[in-house]
């Protein structure tokens, strides 16, 4: 099989139109057993939670799926107006946008070579949209640098960099200091690439390209055909600190096509919940993770009655994030104990407003602007288009940035977010309204978007020792994935295979 | 102001929440006289005689706007269902495809710098979506390479190409062959930033990455990260006959972010019809463009009643194709007569068919594969992903590549399309139904796509001529501004300039 295309034999099946996982996992999976009489309890009910949930189900087992919240979905929360936003030790915040605006929160794209994320999609008929991860007309925003090079668009900075690299490398050809290298009929064939590539004038340098902007747009007359900008230099375009953003896009977890639920991200955490046997138990705070017997009981109160109730059963598949975790009373054994609280979270904060889509006056129709700071970037609504009220992400930081943002009150960290606004598009700092900030180190059950396993003190061998599984008790998540956390595509790895411990006829160690 | 951005102060303004352009436009044209009692004639509903007819109407004057087919938009034409495709010389067709399906068998994608017509977007509230011009999963089709080079994913041939040319300036600058067109501290900016830009080794080798490709995707532990496809050599990638279309979504005409009106290409036109209070006169055939006085007196056949009707005004604006208008009898002055008689028009074919969507399965949401020969490109649907019946269009030929494809029959056409697919997409061709062949030079009262004015015999001298005007006519359409026919934008351009014409107080030459 090629590479993405069809890199995973695996992927590729269930990505055919929803075929149930089960009835097509090579080898040991197809070798687990139905879960027929298997009594499985979940603790959370996002992503991979569900997913385990539908998986148990489909085997023919019993499940009791908790969660915390009030909520299904995890992280792939979905904001609109009206809902309530609590954040550890801060005042809460009310959603104030219009009817019909949605934001996410949490996850707010899929790559196209998710097939385990866009099976599921399939399978329960959630529409999905493009999301616009990158459009030509962005900005790399250096506040730093003067005029056209401080506040450059992607177009300019990617295709203007393109002509300047292939005219230098056309030199370098022509100088005979690639001889070695290249062989003559490479080395002609590439110069004549390079032409096109770089878009050269016929003596080989770079004059500029239409590629990069129009000065003058094509108009009413033949007479009138467009101009290129002219091009900025080597010097410019490197002295523009955002510059390396423009490969952004070519990560592979960034290149289009990316999607998204178009009503949505938890609109398919929801689809899944509906089609449960038995839904959800949701305001369910697990209090205690006890072994009894063979099995499991799992004691939760629910924070609607104010009581506590007791489940058990043969096995828990558990996909709390871990600092949650950490502080529920356990019958873990002390590796698995010492794992779980060795791992600290990552910091990630969301700052999104409602406005009027002024940026479409500058051709902007989705896609990023680098901002760099703590902010970081301004990421444009896909979807919607010429709504007269949409939802702007002016702060999207992470990690050590995060950090820093963090040390803002509220107050202060919205003043960033339109400060950067303002930067980007002189003057309409002021059109933002309706602000709303989802620090992920503060929302409740959740206390942290991700883990970063390169922070100091963490160390992979956690999530080896937690996939090791714990007698009745498996682990899941995309944080015990290759995934660490970032990505759905993770929680469904995650949660199928732990259903495949669980329920093969072979005891988990 | 800004290169797009904000190029052009007139397009500026129109984007702003579609605004009339009347109450905008700078100097002369906000000099032009309303139309108080100007009747004017105009000779064909597409974008260009519609947006016409609603400027007119919006400077008070009267319209009578007459369009030989039965429906408004002209090459703005979506097919859905029961819809008849005739075709001259040929049997008609009649569109397979299912409920809900539509196709755009014109233009499919707009450019999120054409202000005018997203202004008219925005004014007649037509919804638009993200129209997917390039994914990464895309193909470059070689069938004369093998293996992997032949069938190369866009995604690998941009960044493998990317890393090696990264890497051979690399070396070319520590060379010191460089040293005379850059100075010491670009050099060592530049070499550090080849090394992000390529992606290449602390030794700065290029030996592959992972936005080339996954071989082995993340998986459901922390173990199994991803594992990148190997690098390409220089001379693999060279070797690939349709290498250089990884440029294609660089052109300024064809950069992310594109839209589509969701419901179809037809529901700008459509809407501006609606809004008309002179409703168009459909199946009106004109028959003669005769002066009267001062004014204009054009016969009309009603292809209903079969009854020939006429009608005067004080001008005619004439967007009809050169190729239709050169046979009706007319009061043209010679030289409008010579250039509308000496300009012959492009070719162009699109074939079209209906699929379950099998190219999602190898991970592709939109955009284009290209394949050379005679069919060029598939073009995969953007819109309704995960439908199990979507839109594919398996061919897209223009110019030479048309003109050899249309000596193929009509069943032979299908055949090369079919097998186009086919080979990019093993196994399937045989997936695809409904076929349907637009030929544009058969498309009654078109015959042709577009004017390439490079073409010999055409001189761009013949859209001067017709737009200076000819007494009371005076002409219009996208084949008379500076985008030749090709966009949308050139028609809405040009029938605002006519417009302003025939309104000023000082008459036309």
């Amino acid at each position: 099989m090629e590479s993405i295309g069809i890199v995973n034999r695996r992927s590729f099946l269930q990505s055919l139109g929803g075929v149930s996982a089960a009835g097509l996992l090579p080898g040991r999976l197809l070798a687990a057993a139905p879960a027929q009489g298997q009594r499985v309890i979940i603790i959370g009910a996002g992503i991979a939670g569900l997913v385990a949930a539908h998986e148990v189900e489909k085997r023919g087992g019993e499940v009791v799926l908790l969660d915390a919240r009030d909520r299904v979905g995890g992280r792939a929360w979905t904001l609109r107006g009206g809902d309530r936003v609590r954040q550890i030790g801060e005042e809460d915040q009310q959603v104030g946008f219009s009817p019909g605006l949605h934001f996410d929160a949490g996850p707010a794209r899929i790559p196209s070579h998710h097939d385990q994320y866009l099976g599921l999609a399939r399978e329960f008929a959630v529409p999905l949209d493009v999301l616009e991860n990158s459009s030509r007309s962005n900005y790399l925003l250096d506040a730093a640098q003067p005029g056209e090079s401080g506040r450059l668009r992607l177009r300019r900075a990617a295709n203007d960099l393109r002509g300047r690299l292939s005219e230098l490398l056309g030199k370098a050809l022509r100088s005979g200091s690639l001889d070695q290298e290249l062989d003559g009929g490479t080395r002609g064939r590439l110069g004549a690439f390079l032409k096109l590539y770089g878009d050269l004038a016929d003596d080989g340098r770079y004059v500029g390209s239409q590629r990069s902007g129009l000065a003058r747009v094509p108009g009413a007359t033949t007479g009138e055909g467009p101009v290129a900008v002219p091009p900025l230099t080597l010097d410019a375009l490197l002295a523009n600190n955002e510059l390396a953003m423009i490969l952004f896009e070519e990560n592979i977890l960034m290149q289009p096509t990316m999607l998204h639920p178009s009503g949505g991200m938890d609109q398919l955490p929801v689809a899944i919940a509906a089609a449960l046997r038995s839904p959800p138990r949701l305001n369910a705070e697990v209090r205690e993770i006890r072994r009894k017997g063979r099995g499991v009981r799992i004691v939760y109160r629910d924070r609607v009655t104010g009581r506590d109730e007791v489940v058990e059963g043969d096995r828990a598949i558990i996909t709390a994030p871990l600092p949650i975790l950490a502080r529920i009373p356990n019958d873990f054994s002390p590796a698995v104990a010492r794992a779980i609280a060795s791992v600290r979270y990552a910091a990630s904060i969301k700052i999104a407003f409602e406005s009027p889509p002024f940026w479409e006056a500058e051709q902007i129709y989705g896609g990023i602007s680098f901002v760099g700071g703590d902010t970081a970037l301004v990421w444009y609504p896909s979807g919607a288009f010429q709504a007269k009220r949409q939802v702007l992400l002016a702060a999207y930081s992470s990690n050590e940035a995060a950090v820093r943002l963090a040390q803002h009150d509220r107050a202060g960290q919205i003043a960033l977010a339109r400060n950067a606004v303002e930067q980007l598009h002189p003057g309409h700092g002021r059109d933002l309204t309706a602000p709303v900030v989802i620090d992920w180190r503060k929302v409740p059950y959740s206390e942290g978007p991700w883990i970063e396993w390169t922070d100091p003190g963490n160390d992979p061998q956690a999530a080896t020792a937690l996939n090791a599984g714990d007698g009745p008790f498996l682990f899941a998540g995309s944080h015990l994935s290759a995934y660490s956390g970032h990505w759905q595509e993770g929680a469904i790895l995650s949660a199928r295979r732990a259903v495949a411990r669980a329920t093969s006829t072979t005891p988990s160690a």
